[in-house]
């Protein structure tokens, strides 16, 4: 799929790669997979879906990572791809990672049905911009001089971390042609795993092992930003994301034994250690 | 389409239209709305065919213009995105109009058929990402440090501006139900305008006017990178410039007076003054 081209691309490439394997939980593309197998999706459909949104999730931790963002040496235990190439280099890699998502989706071997092609593209494409992830960052780069109150953290994570985990659950429903009026359930899950995760994500850089994280922890506390931790404290983020979990599992009961791996990757989400 | 949120986006969302509204040719949307009209499609498919690309247009010009990238000040007569607001605003800005353009694209009031809105993904997603502008970009961030020769550069250029050109064009017959097959004449006219483009942007470079122009110019010169006025000379280049749009209606001739608008655009593109 990126096959290394013998101009001076070469050096967008590698970056490209070097950002996108080694490293990385793959939470997004195991939601794609595991929903869309829930509704005998063919696998090769879900990869793909899958790598789309994988492509979005490396795109914004390159250009997160930039110095004029939140200036990050590290990241998955190896230099930023600013620090392994250049700024330049990672904003161009973060550009073609986002292009490169669509081409994904708009490729028929994604699917052979346009509608499901045209939805797939619809959903996260609405998930990356200013209405989800960007939007959210864009919150976040305010976050030190602005107060934020446990209601907008929620709606600032929902944006910056929960869009994208909602839409690969979407977008595995899709795969499975489930109408949207019987996406609910599944769409309650994903919005509760999402918060889930961004508590855990608080929960980590504040007392994690940078070791296994790989990256700098610390940071929010160090700039002063208000989180789910210095709102909720330590014990009482660790409570709500445990309840979120449950409830989360609790939307799933319907699907019965089929969810079982929706199930498994929302406890992951809270018990993992980086 | 782009309300201003009631929460800290708000900025996001005016650094967007700051970069969006004032100034540009919209060459791009012109493009795609004169193609389109030789087909009879819908007006308003076209208008919104043609915000995506200026969309994906304008994103690239907010991080061309970045301090790790081309480092410029002005554009279209005003401070850059990175000026006017800051430089992690406008690596966001730019990231939310390339998502802005795929949110255009697949929303059923651009194309209520689901083939035409894969396609132009498809065409729009290619265009911009490594294969295309993106990828002509990184050739050119390395152009000070590389010998490029003229098939060099006639490549770098056919990435880096030609691609979207091309894309505008191919949108218009995608709009217009014109098969594959049936493209070679536009795609051939496509591909002499997006040459004679950068060679009159290369002239403009050379001996335009700063005030016109809106934005600094003599980088070329200054920074000693080749380009198609140091490889043939400011004569040879306009000769070229010119042949070029006469070889590109040239290719029109078979649409009669229906490519009259596209005619007129191609002499546009060389007889500009900015």
């Amino acid at each position: 799929m990126m096959p290394v081209p013998d101009d001076t691309r070469a050096r967008l490439v590698e970056a490209m790669r070097y950002a996108a394997i080694g490293g990385g939980k793959r939470v997004r593309p195991l939601l794609v997979a595991a929903t869309a197998a829930m509704f005998g999706v063919d696998r090769d459909a879900a990869v793909r879906t899958g790598c789309a949104v994988e492509a979005i999730h490396v795109y914004s931790l390159i250009h997160d990572d930039l110095p004029c963002m939140d200036d990050d040496n590290l990241r998955h235990g190896k230099p930023t791809v600013h620090k392994a190439f250049d700024e330049a280099t990672a904003v161009l890699a973060g550009d073609s990672l986002h292009a490169l998502a669509f081409e994904i989706l708009s490729d028929t071997a994604t699917s052979g049905d346009p509608f499901t092609r045209a939805e797939l593209i619809a959903t996260l494409s609405t998930a990356s911009g200013m209405g989800g992830m960007a939007g959210g960052q864009m919150m976040d780069m305010v976050a030190e001089e602005t107060d934020y109150d446990l209601h907008a953290i929620t709606r600032l994570q929902q944006l910056k971390t929960g869009a994208l985990l909602a839409a690969s659950v979407e977008m595995g429903a899709i795969l499975g042609k489930v109408a949207p009026e019987g996406r609910a359930h599944l769409r309650a899950y994903a919005r509760d795993i999402g918060l889930a995760f961004q508590i855990a994500d608080d929960l980590l850089d504040h007392e994690g092992d940078e070791d296994l994280a790989g990256k700098a922890l610390r940071k929010d506390d160090e700039q002063g930003k208000q989180t789910f931790v210095t709102l909720m404290g330590p014990d009482g983020a660790r409570q709500q994301a445990k309840a979120l979990v449950e409830q989360a599992v609790g939307h799933l009961v319907s699907y019965g034994d089929d969810a079982a791996l929706l199930g498994a990757l929302a406890r992951y989400i809270v018990e993992r250690d980086r």
